[in-house]
């Protein structure tokens, strides 16, 4: 065996920053539109294939996210417009760096709940901030790390919320906010996925859990091939 | 009265989001040069002149800011490097919207310990992020919002050390980085002085308290003029 030959000790694809191998796939849309059953579903498909998969979500996928997440969304007091962004962005950018692209550099599937466009959607239309900032903020918090799938679950609010409602769980501070701001979050959702139809995959979540699972499957089946 | 002289219910300057009549003082330097004593006698001169002052810092000027500054400075862990820069970047918006930009419209004088020269010293320069990047992450953090005056307590990291060392508080984090990391942030410190010599006071630190207290009285004299 010449040295040129020689196995690296190091692979070059785990000292390169990119995806290498791995698959990342997000799952956007409102509260109580099945993001959870859906994720849980492709996973068990996933590592029935023989597949590692690695689940995890937006805020509080890691133990600084969590920290971060319960400043966002239980601080009892107002928090500025501007720095609520830019926690989300610090959750994001810890919880790319330590974990989805560790996963992905390994080769591995990670399934994520929220993402980038979960922050466009509500805080750059729902909120003061305009969306190209928001966006902005998030690429450069994650190196411009993007899915290779986005599966947006659509639902109208009002039965999304009669989702929510059938739950015991108390509402956090983004659920309550009014109605009228989840049209306009759903709307930025749509628009966005209608600007990137090769990444988005745009599903009614008001269709049977299967039929929604058999879909997902398909479109990853056609980026995994 | 004309309808056209009648005072406004809502004067114009509290609408507006600049600075008004306001003055904001900001203190920086490394650990141990004396910063929160030489704002301590600031304070007090201007509050005895009859001004009304805030006295207040970052990270961790705000309830909000406080819960940041646990993560950023005590997390047992790793944060990623743009994580922490956004952190910081939260805590500034969060505080000069909530705190410092109200102050500085009711005609207020703020004196802070620490900001965004500290993130572009520490961040930017110490650490693997460009200058550049950190300092707009501030800017857009703050909507553009610059001191009035910066006063730089300059010295030699040994010196500062050797200060620090006489107290009993444990060190944190950051305080716990090697030596040369410090010489490397007061070089950043200076050069961030010679490009705006308008704004900044570049001061001796190993002078005595009232000597230095002096020559800043003398900087805030001539702004206020």
């Amino acid at each position: 065996m010449t040295a040129d030959a020689a196995p690296s000790p190091v692979p070059a694809a785990a000292a390169d920053r990119s995806r290498a191998t791995g698959l990342f796939i997000t799952f956007e849309g409102g509260d109580g539109v099945g993001k959870t059953t859906q994720a849980a579903l492709l996973e068990e498909w996933l590592t029935d294939a023989g597949r590692t998969v690695v689940r995890t979500r937006e805020p509080g996928g890691t133990e600084v996210g969590v920290l971060i997440r319960d400043i966002v969304l239980h601080h009892r007091g107002e928090v500025a417009a501007r720095a609520e962004a830019l926690l989300y962005a610090a959750d994001r950018a810890h919880h790319v760096e330590t974990l989805v692209r560790p996963a992905l550099r390994r080769g591995e599937v990670v399934i994520q709940d929220r993402y980038l466009d979960s922050s466009v959607a509500y805080q750059g239309a729902g909120r003061v901030l305009g969306r190209d900032e928001v966006r902005d903020l998030s690429l450069w918090a994650t190196e411009g790390l993007l899915p290779d799938v986005t599966v947006l679950l659509d639902l109208d609010p009002a039965a999304a919320r009669a989702r929510l409602d059938a739950d015991d769980k108390p509402f956090d501070r983004l659920e309550s906010e009014k109605e009228h701001f989840h049209a306009r979050v759903r709307e930025e959702f749509l628009a966005l996925a209608a600007a990137e139809p090769a990444r988005f995959l745009v599903l009614d979540a008001s269709l049977p859990a299967d039929e929604l699972a058999a879909a997902v499957r398909e479109r990853v089946s056609a980026v995994l091939a």
